[in-house]
């Protein structure tokens, strides 16, 4: 069915003929072809368009070459989806004009049925996957619950996080009731994305690493894997686990039922290899900003990565989205370089 | 001399009665006495003004009884005295006007000399000794180079670290060059406030954890190591190294000359203390918004980290800077705790 299947059989850890290559924001404004539609729609329209969605989705397929279509969407529309008012605004970021400060506040989200307020996003996948046809498989996502909470309850971007660790720190009860809420909301969401065509699910942690490892496994990981637990039950799609900026505590995601486990840059994959390989497959870790390098930097450093990883069970990524102000270029060269060199080793 | 050496000896892994404790930013906006001296001089001014300086250095032992005070004082007075023009702003934070991009920008830098240019430090330092009489130990502090070249770099708050990344991969032997001449400067700074009569220092390198661990050696760790080196030949007073987000690359401390190696909340105490100990005194980890929680759970959290380290070569401290929002009793609520606890333990 997918003639590219390379990233599905690496999330499995079979051999793969060479190391498989996406980039977290591919679809994203370091593409002109990005911004050109961009001109015209806000980010938020572009979302809820299936047919511009589908497009900028398979914009870096075309134009540069990874091994992987992720759908355009955004984290935040489930919050929206119940319920919340969310605005994202060019410079400042998402906004929900009212945060989630209370148990009450909480009480007033309410459960999304995704064929009915996402359907949207269902539409964009079902689209991908026809003009796709096959060439590359569909990634979908969801944002952690933890991290959908942080937004939740900051309301907008945030240095201190002192509303979400007020939150959580003085009430608990309701945190852990509107994270487990959170939960089974995305779990219905990620299995209508897989219904609707996507090939395998990411889960985005962005904001776990801002937790002590005893609070993230409280807070973060618990509610990941009650949700892999359940996509594990509901489908055979691989599953993979990422969270920011949580140092050592990747070692606890290894006893997850998740397929890989995702990386940022601040680990080193030399000291991580001994404790994953054989159990999780590896997904990561460039630093987004080493594309700003010479072509002879970025080599360089793509290849500590290839050969501290070895050549199975290893999807190349960036460690974070890559930024805006990246060259389309240096990302067209990493990908050429991954797909070339890891043949050879 | 000192009558309560707590911290020192802390510092020398010898044994202490009990547990010491002082905490970042403990000078600072939550403290009601320290807004009344805002409310009067602009932040800028009061680090300029040694006899405010000393006041407010003076006013957590009085008010929250720690055992240490760290003098009042902004890690960028150090570019300030080089020639770059800084201006601090309540909300948006400091602000270089013409920040560094080039090596020419780079090469504009001027040598300081401690006793002209950061004379007042010096006179908060002498005027803090005079008033404090010996009652508690007396920090210094210095950003590491490389968090002084991120601000002066990025010229105000980052996100994404663009600049700083771009200048550090794209023109890596001024960047070198940029941190090498960083360096000098700070162990003639760091000297000059240890002949003023500070007792041990603290180097703050807030930004070596958005570094790659390979780039967190090359452009952090080094320079570290090249002033703690220094102050070694120079003097005997103790010297905490504290590096915030570097995850697992804390090991890389164990094998400086550093006395202290501290610790932000994201790594769990339990983990590192059979590598640390007997190599080097711990400071650190309570996740400071752990203080928007009840008594109950400042003493569980509390409880945690005194169980993990045990009694010898542990200074107690926040993981990060006390946030403004925090109440006054919540820390002194924490500092009995930690005395009275770990007296017992």
């Amino acid at each position: 069915m997918i003639k590219n299947d390379l990233i599905i059989r690496a999330c499995k850890r079979e051999k793969t003929e060479r190391t498989p290559i996406w980039v977290m924001r591919q679809a994203g404004r370091y593409l002109p072809e990005y911004r050109a539609i961009r001109d015209k729609v806000s980010f938020l329209d572009l979302c809820k368009s299936p047919e511009l969605a589908a497009e900028v989705t398979i914009q870096p397929v075309d134009i540069i070459g990874v091994d992987a279509a992720i759908i355009f969407s955004d984290i935040l529309v489930i919050p929206e989806a119940m319920g919340m008012k969310l605005s994202i605004e060019e410079g400042t970021g998402p906004v929900f004009s009212k945060p989630i400060r209370t148990e009450a506040d909480a009480n007033t989200l309410m459960k999304i049925d995704p064929s009915d307020k996402l359907k949207y996003v269902l539409d964009a996948v079902s689209l991908t996957k026809r003009e796709l046809n096959g060439r590359v498989p569909i990634i979908g996502f969801s944002g952690s619950p933890f991290t959908l909470l942080t937004y939740m309850v900051e309301g907008k971007g945030s240095k201190s996080f002192s509303n979400i660790k007020r939150f959580i720190f003085q009430q608990s009860t309701a945190a852990h009731k509107t994270l487990d809420f959170l939960s089974d909301n995305i779990i219905d969401y990620l299995s209508a994305k897989i219904s609707a065509g996507a090939d395998l699910v990411q889960i985005f942690d962005t904001w776990g690493g801002i937790l002590s490892p005893h609070h993230y496994e409280e807070f973060s990981l618990r509610y990941m894997e009650k949700i892999v637990n359940e996509l594990k039950v509901k489908t055979d799609k691989p599953v993979i686990l990422f969270s920011k900026g949580i140092g050592p505590s990747y070692e606890k995601l290894i006893n997850t039922q998740a397929d890989v486990i995702g990386f940022d840059w601040t680990i080193e994959f030399s000291s991580v290899v001994n404790k994953v390989a054989g159990k999780k497959a590896i997904q990561g870790n460039l630093d987004p900003t080493v594309l700003y390098a010479s072509e002879k930097t970025i080599s360089e450093e793509a290849d500590k990565i290839l050969n501290a990883v070895g050549s199975t069970g290893h999807i190349f990524n960036l460690g974070h989205g890559i930024h805006p102000d990246t060259e389309p270029a240096k990302l067209k060269f990493l990908v050429n370089y991954v797909k070339e060199k890891s043949k050879r080793l």
